[in-house]
């Protein structure tokens, strides 16, 4: 039994899903574990992280109109506004999916079925660094 | 230290709350695991996982109408519908409960609550093969 | 590698969000574990787990009316109150967030941002004792 863990870094631009798929099978690829359990642990309050339908874009789109709707920017709503309008309801956003994600590796693969994609969530809306934890334990 | 994993498959009739909690503590009791940590992962993006209340019937009636209600099926809401009304609610859906779920194992059982059931979440409306893959790591 | 597993009790007064950080950070200092995976499970259908914000109390009491907002003490909205106008809520707030989590131990320490606190949510009025089972492998 082994254990490597790493900090992966992505840079948003702007609200809303970004794919970091790619990057997470990548350096799975590289362990050399064929089972196991990945977790990815996002070390921030104002994004998340998901897993969603890879597929169709416009899927994507309502997600975020709908975050957009429950979770609202509206000054009145909040005490705290000190960080912009869209601080307040980044951390609502954030509650309501959440920070961290564990796969189990099976036949030296990530478990993902055939249409979810592994997503950053970014909830402000100015271009951001975002680190992810990533632990992986296994053999 | 060992590890143990494997795919279990579960059929579902409509949407609603399926208790998983039997077929997923007797797949463990087999593993002989005194201490470790087990990891539930749905394999979909319309399903989900839940931990709830395995006790009064009309809790998780609740809970489905809850979440028909915060993330209703409306046409008009949404720019996804090419499976159907109940698709793009059933991703929100999944989107706002979890399609992971770890539990530690201690003295050889999970650490549930008395009141805990574990629950696969369906949310779409015709039946369909879920399948979640489970994986073990203890002594 | 090594496990460690223990169960953390914890009282709650009322309805919100008490840090459990430091407690859960010392628990983890006494392991000597330097890499690994912390999971934490919270053994309640009325109280879930949240990474939030440690630095305004403002966001924390926003978070609190939030969920208050989306989920309501409404007796008309919900066939369960046996256990009062609070339960069902309690369990939607629940369902809303999580009842675990898992994060990464890097160098000695847990992999949690600068802003990041653990926090216990309780969602019924009156006082509890809450227990969170707490699970550590690593080396």
């Amino acid at each position: 039994m082994k254990q490597i863990s790493t900090i992966l870094e992505f840079s948003t631009l702007r609200q809303g899903l970004v794919e970091i798929t790619h990057e997470v099978t990548d350096w799975v690829a590289e362990a050399g574990v064929q089972e196991g359990l990945l977790t990815l642990f996002c070390r921030h309050t104002s994004a998340s992280l998901l897993i969603q339908e890879n597929a169709a874009a416009e899927v994507r789109a309502d997600l975020e109109s709908y975050f957009a709707r429950i979770a609202p920017e509206d000054p009145a709503a909040y005490a705290h506004d000190d960080e912009g309008s869209d601080d307040m309801p980044a951390y609502l956003r954030a509650a309501l999916t959440q920070v961290q994600l564990s796969i189990p590796l099976i036949d030296g693969r990530l478990a993902l079925g055939t249409w979810q994609g592994i997503y950053l969530f970014e909830h402000r809306r100015r271009p951001h660094r975002r680190s992810i934890a990533v632990h992986l334990i296994g053999a």
